[in-house]
This record gives C-alpha cells, structure tokens and sequence, in this order.
C-alpha cells in the first residue's frame, strides 16, 4: 500500500471510475490531510471522489474543509446527501457551515426538503430553539415585480397545491431578496394590466431567521401582521411564520413565565410546558421540589436573624404577634413589584436600560405603601403592647415594604442583565429575600428603641 | 287640551301630517299608554308618529314597546336615528330588544355604521366587555354557492376596496346564514368555472357573538385559524375575529392573569393593562394598596395564633428559628399548585369539573413533597435543639406543605365555581392562608409533643 496519496492519484481514480480504491486508499489520510488534498481538485472531481468515501470518514473531512469548499461541495450533492451529511457533522461544526453559508443555498435546502423532513431540517440547518428559523414555513408565494397582477396569478395559480393558503405574495428580486408584498385581494381587485411592482408595498417588517421567536410575536403584534416573512442574511426570503403559529408561542412563553413567576420548574428544573392534565407524578415533582428545597436554605437565614434576637425576642414577646404581619408585608409588597416588571420586561413594555427610572418611581410608590401601611397597623400595635411596640411596628412597616418593593424591582433587571430569565424572581424567591430583611430590621429597630 | 289620545287621533295627525300636534300632545300620555296606542298603528303610522316625538319621550316609549313592535319599528328608522335610540335606551332594556331581535336587523345595524361607529356601535349592541361581538368585525366577503368561481372573484372585485385584506371568503344563504367557506387561494386557482357550491369547505368552525373573547382565542388556536367567523343566535354571518386581534387578547389575559397572581389590581382594585411604562404613581398605588391592606388583616390571625402558643414559644425559644422556614414552606408549596392550577384553568387545560381527580394527585404530591422536605430539615432540628425539636419540625413540615399545596389546589377550583377569577388566588394570599394553617399546626404539634 502507498505511504501517502496525491490529488493525482485521486483525478486518475476519478477519471477511471474506481470509486472502490477511492473508498478503500483515502482513509489512510487523516481528515484534515484528505480535506486539504480534496481542495485542490476541480469541483466536480472532489464531489465524485467525496461521495465514494465512507460515511462517518467523509464527515470527519467535510468539517476539515473550508467554509467556501464545503458550500461549494454541497452544491454538487443531492438531497438526500446533503441531509445525510448535515446530519451527522457535529453541532458546532454544522453551525459554523451554515453561519457562512450563502442565504442562496440555505433556501435551497429549505426548499428540497419535504415537508416532513421540514422539522428536522430546520434543526439541522443550526437554528437555536425558540428561535424564528424553527417556526418558519418555507410554503410562501413570491414574484417578481416585473409581471402583470394578471400573469401573477396565473404564477399562483401554478405554485400553489390547491389545499394551501395563500395570504400575502411576496415580491422578490432574481436572486431572491425580499422587495416587499402585495396582498393577493389586492392582486384580485386590480385590473390585469397593472404590473406587481406598481402594486408592491415595499415598507415590508421582516425578521432574521435567528432572532427569538418571541420577537416574532411581538413585531407581529405591534404591525397587526398575520403573516412575518424571515429573511437570512443577505436579505433573501427564507420562509414566513404565521400569525397562528405565533398564537402558540404566545400563550406558551405566558405559561413558561407565570409557571416561573410561581416557582414552578425553569431554574433548576424543567417545566411543564406540556400542561398539568398530561403532566406526570414525577414530572410535577420534579419542577417542584427543587426550589422549595432551595428556600428551605433561604429560610435558615431568617430563622438565624430570629434566633440572634432572642433576648429581644424573650424580652417582648409581643414583638411574635407582628412577626408574620411585617415580613409577610415586605414580601407581597416585592411580589407586586417583581409581577409588574416581569411582565413589563416580557411585553417589551420596559426594557432593561429603563431600571433607573423606574427604581426612583418605585422608591416613591414603596414609600407611600409602606407609610400607608404604617398608619394601618399603629393602632393594632397600641392595642397589642401600647406606644413603643406601635412605633416599633410601624418604622419597620415602613423599611419591610420599601425593602421588599425594592428587592422586587432590582431582582427581575438583575436577572436579565445577567441573561437570566427575570420571571426567576418568583414570588417565593422574594418573599424569602424579603423575610430575611425583615427580620433584621424589625428585631433591629426593636433592639434599638428597647434599649436592649 | 284633550284627557287622553286614542289611535285613531294619531291616525288623523299622521294623514295631515300634523307633526307638531303630534310632538305636542303626545307626551301628555304615561310613555307605556303611548305605547298601548303606537302598538295599534299600521308599521308605517307608527314610523312617522314616533319620529315625532321628543327624543327623551321617545326612548321611553320604545323601551315599553313589545320586542316584535320594537324591531318593526326599528327596520323603519333611518341609521341615524337608530343609533341615536339605541344609544338612549337605558342598558338593560337594550339587551333586552337585541336579545330578541333577529340576526338579519343585527347585521344590518352592523353593516349600516362607518367604521369610526363601529366600536361605539358593539358597546350599543349589548355585546358584554371582552366578549367576542366587541372585537368582530363586519368586513369581510361573502357570496352565493350557486355563483362560479370566476363571478365570485367578481363579486370580490367589487365588495372590498383595493386596501383591504381579504383571507377567506364565506358561503352564506339567501338569508345570511353561514354554510361554510372558501378560500381565496382555492377561488383563484381553481377553474373558472366551478360554483362556488362546489369548492366550500363545509367544516367550518365558528362563534357566537356573545362568547368570551377567550374562547375565541382557544377556537383559533385549537383550529389554528386566521379569521374565526362569528355568528347570530340564528347562525347568520355577523362578522369576523382576526387572529390579530386574537394575539392581542392572548396577551392581555396572559398579563390579567400574572398580575392577579402577584396580587396586583383586579379583585379590589383596576388593573394595569396599559402596561407598566404608562402607569401613573396613582394607577400603580391603587393597583397595589389593596390587596397589601387586606393581607395584613390575614396575617393578624397568624401573629394571634403566634400570640396565643406564646407559652410554647416561651417554653421553648428555639421554635423560632424554624417559624419562617416551615410557614413559608407551606405558602411556596401552595404557591405552587395555585400557579399551575389558574394557568391550566386559563387555557382550558383543565376544567372546573377536573378538581377531585386533580385533588387526588396533588395530595399524592404534597405527601411526597412535604416528607422529602421533612428529611431534609431533621438534621438541621437536631442540630438546633436536639431529636424532639427534629421530630416536631419535621412532622410540621409535612403538615404545611400538604396544608398550603390543597389551600393552592383547591382555592382557584372554588373561585371558579362560584365565577370568580381563578387567578385571585394570588402568591401573596396563598401564603397568608397558608401562614394561619401553619402557625397553627406547627404550636399544635410542639404543644403536644412538649405535653405543655
């Protein structure tokens, strides 16, 4: 057998058809060397020469290839070959093929591809999940803008299968890049003669394939759209995601933050985006105990600031009576807040950049809840220990609601800040945070105005 | 003047078209004798006779009207004039005349009014808040089963003006009854000259004009619709639903619901659905106050059973290093199911009559919950105060957890049995409720336990 093997050697094999010693020499070399004698051939060479390797050796050398290579490599291949091939590179490698991939190429794929090989397709080409690529049809209409609305029809009437919805024509240019749209009633109403690039309605909202679908949603509920045209990088029409899919992924991303919001699942556990009725024993208990295990811990601070304050404690017992009332306060209080903003951040009501603004807002409202507040629970306090425990109760009515409001608020920016999902900022993760600070300030105030 | 005013006076007036004796004397007449009198006149009599009147007079009259009577009447007023009437009929006599009035007049008042009336007009209607006649709309396209193809994109053609979308068109009767439709895609494509009896999808799906808007929203997501056709007690076509106002809908539920989980406005108070960023201090402070105020007098139960265990406590201060960690325990429990229960609620996951098999699952989970989290916290009770304290802490702990997990399971069942917002059951209120049981059951146990 020959020590090494030249691109020579692999253009007589080609040339002579025997795909057989291709197959069984080229393994000798590693991928990296085979890709690198592979690049020197012609095209056409290489595409015959790659498809007689073996599989899983062939795509150890197409990840070795350059992008530009491997573009043009998969130009020469069929379908199935393609998808083949796609499917078993490894992630990394597959996504930075198809970073570099021209728009032209991805939409071919797209395009040869049956709709039951869509799905996984859509995965294959490296979209991130949730994002627009993974929801996206390529079951569009386009033409150009040159025709007639007359012979525009008759290009539909040709394109489409006669079961499939047609809402909205996109125009496009010869190479593909989305020129705008024009609404198939109006392609109707107009008189034959008129050309689609004088009905074209080019102020057209699209999306990159790669953007988060919730995104999607939200461009599609701001424009009223029921039909989102995504486009790759160059500007070309790659699919359109419909108002009806997006339905979906709205009502979903609600379940995901309310079911986050109420510490269910996310975090440290799964959700149950499934719905409870088909969600399992182990399911529900899964996406629950973890975060009740977790606040446990969290409550061992608060119990430690207690157990600090004994002597407080044991000097006025009273002071137990207000112990739920003041920490509970302090938390409903950060779990409004927290809903508030979560919300807001969901919605794009807010964006992060909008946290200082809205901290001075929120320091003016906590500190007339907590005043408000204050003035409810004073006669409780002289009712259950006189004038001392009232103020008592009252100053720390005060700091527990500012605290609690507070810690709300900055938790859920924080969190998205650092990329996390801000509905983490769950109503019991607050509330521990906020009974915690209400401990301390409580038995701190009582500490002080005691004497003790 | 004359005692009273028989038809055959009115009779005489109409016929020399003595309007002003009319509008004179008329009024003399208690508005239900009016009534008695207008009801004998010929249909046409009665037309010129009411216009007559003096508006106020006149809607008092109408309202006395039979609703046979008053829809004859109606079918004789110009657009203007029944508008104005509508409007000033007092609400509950409104619904009354178009419960009983027929689609066809519905649908005419409906097409009657431009645009800019047109939400004024669903208020006048009677269509309840969010319910699906406030969000509908009358353009769409409508024709014959017996026209071909190629005459109903005539008829197209001439129906809609050029800027209008047109999704699907329906098939109704000669009365106006919905039978099915078609889509413009098929329209197009198919052969010219195929009736449109023909090419009908006769499957169709649509709603009453007085359902909720949310079930609007679960219909077009079930069904993945665009356009959701609404229709008359006698299922005449009376509108629309498009799947982008539906998202709009979705949205704003999904952002009821997780306020009214954080315990922000509705029950007590008006909530923020303009959105955080346009929320004044004002808005957000009676958002928020009321619930804060109404909790508080919850949490006085717990601190007056903290109060009334104050000898426990007393006998055995280290108690008070695991309050918060086990009455918390027990709200994020039910925290937890109340989260999932509302949500499962809201999008028609589960339904009311689901409870006891639901009851019967979470009482499975909650054991195992609540037994998982008592082991993890027996070490940390030995460690604070030796075995007894670690038996007491632990049973405690499958008490609260299985106390707080039922309250949050079966609380949004009864707020929507007795049709009230599931998602009342806040977070906040969840853990109040939960605070009282787990104030109780913890001093119960110790008590108990340290044969106090």
């Amino acid at each position: 057998m020959k020590q090494t093997i030249t691109e020579q050697d692999i253009r007589e094999w080609v040339a002579n058809r025997d795909l057989a010693e291709i197959r069984a020499a080229l393994p000798i070399l590693a991928p990296a060397e085979a890709a690198d004698v592979l690049r020197e051939l012609e095209p056409a060479e290489r595409a015959v020469a790659f498809r007689a390797l073996p599989h899983a050796y062939a795509t150890e050398v197409f990840s070795h290839l350059s992008p530009q290579a491997g573009e043009a490599l998969l130009q020469d291949l069929t379908e199935e070959e393609t998808r083949r091939l796609l499917a078993e590179l490894a992630p990394d490698d597959r996504t930075e093929l198809l970073e570099e991939m021209p728009d032209r190429l991805t939409q071919r794929l797209l395009n040869l591809l049956s709709p039951e090989d869509l799905q996984e397709a859509r995965e294959l080409l490296g979209y991130p999940e949730e994002s627009v690529g993974r929801l996206m049809t390529p079951d569009f209409a386009a033409v150009d803008p040159e025709i007639t609305a007359a012979q525009a029809l008759e290009r539909i009437r040709e394109q489409v299968a006669e079961t499939e919805t047609i809402q909205s024509i996109f125009v496009t240019d010869d190479v593909g890049v989305l020129l705008g749209y024009v609404d198939l009633g109006r392609l109707v109403t107009a008189s034959a003669e008129r050309t689609v690039g004088e009905l074209v309605e080019s102020g057209v909202v699209s999306i990159r394939a790669r953007e988060d679908q919730e995104e999607a949603a939200r461009i599609m509920e701001v424009h009223d759209l029921t039909v989102l045209p995504v486009v790759g990088r160059e500007g070309v029409l790659l699919g359109v995601v419909t108002v009806d899919d997006i339905l979906d992924v709205v009502a979903e991303e609600a379940t995901e933050d309310i079911h986050s919001l109420g510490a269910v699942g996310h975090g440290p556990a799964p959700g149950l985006r499934s719905g409870l009725r088909e969600a399992t024993f182990g399911m529900i208990y899964r996406a629950r105990f973890p975060w009740l295990f977790l606040l446990v811990f969290m409550n061992i601070f608060s119990g430690s600031g207690i157990a600090y304050f004994e002597d407080t404690l044991e000097a006025m017992i009273a002071l137990a009576f207000f112990l739920p009332l003041l920490i509970d306060s302090g938390g409903n209080a950060g779990t409004q807040s927290a809903t508030l903003v979560v919300r807001a951040l969901a919605t794009g009501d807010i964006r992060t950049k909008d946290w200082l603004k809205m901290f001075g807002k929120e320091l003016g409202i906590a500190l007339a809840l907590g005043l408000s507040m204050a003035a409810a629970v004073f006669g409780i306090g002289i009712w259950r220990g006189g004038f001392e425990l009232a103020w008592i109760v009252s100053f720390t009515m005060v700091g527990t609601v500012t605290f609690g409001s507070l810690v709300g608020l900055l938790l859920p920016f924080a969190l998205e800040r650092f990329n996390f999902d801000p509905a983490t900022a769950s109503a019991p993760l607050i509330t521990s945070i906020a009974d915690i600070g209400g401990v301390l300030i409580y038995f701190s105030i009582a500490t002080w105005w005691l004497g003790l």
